[in-house]
């Protein structure tokens, strides 16, 4: 059971800043990841269908024999977290609580900006879970959706002159509202970081909940006693496999830059329906 | 028969600009309209993805009972043309047959720009169809992928500052080339046409498709006996419907803005797995 590997899933590319940091913090465990390249962007459309997609991409992975699941995609996390635990018995770890509790330790005026797409900022996922990490304490939460940064990063426009225009135009407002933290609330937006960074100046500290959840992982494998150990006498765990349901090799090019390794195995699949196994 | 309404399908809102014109040059005529909106965009998805969202879209609308398919999705013409007319026997016109032989008819010079999206741009259907449409003639086709258009124009963007500096940055090199036509290959872009104007200058003829793919859907109605005709007798047809696969509210904003009209019916289906029907 301990040999089996974390899944992990994303609409597309943007997950793998999440792949990246568990890798990192867990080397012996074996991850399997799904983008669902086929439907990106998720952010843009409703509940319902944020739902249906989140649901059909966790059965592909329970299929694959996973141990846990990482949502490692915002909007996912937001909109449809409840559904999915109702719906599986593998434990569940979202993006958004772990960024949501880094957000509080990190604040120091208690004036926390979040910026995500526009379903996520929709739910109010994020101001919930920000208040809920800060308990007593009296924070306040400016919340901005940016919608086009998603296209930006997928098409790697990531420190071009428009990337700086569209940042200097969505982050304005939390600019004036002089927060200290701003939460990266789109595992696209860690792309993004060095123009997000630029344009909110020194003082305000970034928040990418990559090391948090990854941190978490580690912890919710020890609480249920599943952390890979070979001395103990599990297995060796397979390498890492990757899916995706469309354009492998569009998705191929911008991983190995985000990752900076090459790939074990990538293979593209189609989840459509398997809810329904 | 000749009562049955025309369908028109597209990823989202752009083949809207195709229906508007349907409309004015066919006003007795209904039409049922599918927008895909919950697997928007197609342009940067490949092949064999693109030909299944887009049997599934004709599917959908042969059940709703057309008489005729107008593709009016650029990347589905390009990419799934030939397997629509193997699947299905209802008479399809895509839109770029007609944008080709508009271009053909426009251009002093000879040198034809294209701009579309990747997947479009991708096949060289256009180069291909431009060539065909100037029979003996030789003209020089030169193409140019935006793949940052679409996001723009779904989110409302459509003569800001980041519209102009995108323009700026994709259209450079095709006015380096001195082109005397440019094809707008995809159906969202005529509503970034005063951008794209400016931007390409004044020698610069723009070929949206819209009202070439409406007159040719006359001529085909009529090479069918299909147009309507109520004084041979022909039953009053029934007013136009809207589908969409996701967001309906988000859609419905949007058309009312293109159209300059309140949608007289608009529902949200589903479509998947409609080809297996």
């Amino acid at each position: 059971m301990n040999s089996l590997p974390i899944g992990i899933f994303d609409s597309g590319v943007g997950g793998l800043t999440v792949l990246r940091a568990v890798r990192q913090r867990l080397p012996r465990e074996s991850v399997v990841y799904l983008g669902d390249t086929a439907r990106v962007p998720y952010g843009t459309k409703s509940r319902a269908t944020i739902e249906r997609y989140a649901i059909e991409d966790a059965a592909f992975l329970v299929e694959k024999g996973v141990k846990m699941i990482v949502v490692a995609c915002n909007t996912a996390s937001a909109m449809a977290r409840e559904r999915l635990r109702q719906e599986f018995d593998v434990p569940f770890l979202t993006v958004l609580g772990p960024g949501a509790r880094a957000a509080a330790r990190t604040t120091r005026s208690g004036r926390i900006g979040v910026i995500a797409t526009e379903a996520t900022i929709g739910s109010g996922a994020y101001e919930r879970a920000i208040h809920e990490a800060c308990g007593e304490r009296a924070v306040e939460v400016f919340s901005r959706a940016c919608p086009l940064f998603v296209p930006l990063v997928e098409e790697g426009e990531t420190d071009s002159q428009v990337a700086r225009l569209l940042a200097d135009q969505y982050l304005a407002p939390l600019r004036e509202q002089q927060i200290d933290t701003l939460v990266l609330g789109c595992t696209h937006y860690p792309l993004l970081k060095t123009v997000i960074a630029e344009t909110m100046g020194e003082g305000v500290t970034l928040i990418d909940s990559a090391e948090a959840v990854a941190e978490e992982t580690a912890q919710l494998l020890e609480q249920h006693d599943q952390l890979i150990d070979q001395q103990a006498g599990d297995k060796q765990p397979s390498p890492s496999r990757f899916y995706v349901t469309d354009a492998a090799q569009r998705f191929h090019k911008i991983a190995e830059r985000i990752l900076g390794a090459p790939l074990e195995h990538l293979e593209a699949v189609e989840v459509f329906g398997h809810d329904k196994l």
